[in-house]
């Protein structure tokens, strides 16, 4: 016989689409939710449909923005010239926290994945190019995950923009700062190599 | 500059109320939630404002119930002469998961906690013993964590029920099925050398 009130088990069944998030973990979140104050699930429900209803995407880059244009395309100071290319909006933030880019962005939604049935259609592929045939750009930063469909992408890009008087960078693939050397596996210590810098 | 944006800033922070999330696991569901169709959300807000409406603590054995008393109280093929005692509702589940135990529970709502301002007059200790004393009880398992807490509110439930005449046993400390000798700490050893039995 089954004990499990129905209701917990809709809710644990609703919190295991989280990503990363398997049975276990999702019943702890249930039981966290059904026993913590009301003011913080209003609080959660009140911020889920606030930022559904809010955010958008930015009309010129795509990443998530508050306003049709996002703030860092709107910014002044960023460097026009230079469009760093990336798969999700979320990596957006990661970049931006490493403070070190002061450039524009272009979020692609996604990479290409023909087993998924994801095509160059699918992707903000276009608009991509007709951003930089706009002109003004001197350079593209493809900064994509390094696996299979980070490179097809990358590669499929590439030769897109290549016929645009364009210069075409890829973000360096290599050991982790302050990783071990013994713990690299061989195909990055051979990126690390071919892409290595003069000192 | 700060460029994320605030509905999406004030849901990460919602969703790190959570136990056993942190900020990045927190960004991580935030941009789920985002991004997943609308009606994944609408499950998740239902089922969330379903379970804090229906769920409420069975009369008896105050564990989680959609009913007045529960599922487990009401069936009379349990046997009502062992009460297991549990701190939380959630360990009712993985007992009955484990499907061995075929008496009724008694959830106390905690632990024992004189520095968390966590005292008898707190738990259902109270509840507990007037269920031992109607009668018709032999025995009292305490299934309590293995802690300072879990033992030294076992310690306070033994003193408590010692002048009833009911035998009181606690779930058996020792090294985890299939766990390795080596890699026990020297208390668990202890504990399971002195809990022995005949083979």
């Amino acid at each position: 016989m089954n004990y499990y009130p129905k209701t917990l088990g809709e809710l644990t069944a609703a919190l295991s689409l989280f990503p990363g998030i398997g049975k276990k973990s999702a019943q702890r979140l249930a039981f966290y939710l059904l026993n913590c104050p009301k003011g913080d699930v209003a609080r959660l429900l009140t911020a889920i449909q606030e930022a559904r209803s809010k955010i958008v995407n930015c009309q010129t880059c795509f990443g998530m923005s508050e306003t049709p244009e996002c703030p860092i395309c709107r910014d002044q100071s960023r460097d026009k010239s230079i469009i760093c290319v990336l798969a999700n909006p979320n990596n957006l933030f990661v970049l931006e926290s490493a403070g070190v880019y002061k450039g524009l962005y272009h979020v692609l939604g996604g990479l290409l994945s023909p087993l998924d049935g994801i095509g160059p259609e699918h992707l903000r592929i276009r608009e991509l190019l007709n951003r930089v045939k706009q002109g003004g750009v001197r350079e593209v930063i493809l900064a994509l995950s390094s696996n299979v469909e980070g490179e097809s992408t990358a590669a499929y890009l590439k030769r897109l923009l290549d016929p645009v008087r364009v210069r075409i960078s890829r973000i360096a693939s290599g050991i982790p700062v302050g990783g071990e050397l013994e713990y690299a596996d061989e195909i990055t210590l051979a990126r690390s190599l071919e892409g290595r810098l003069k000192y």
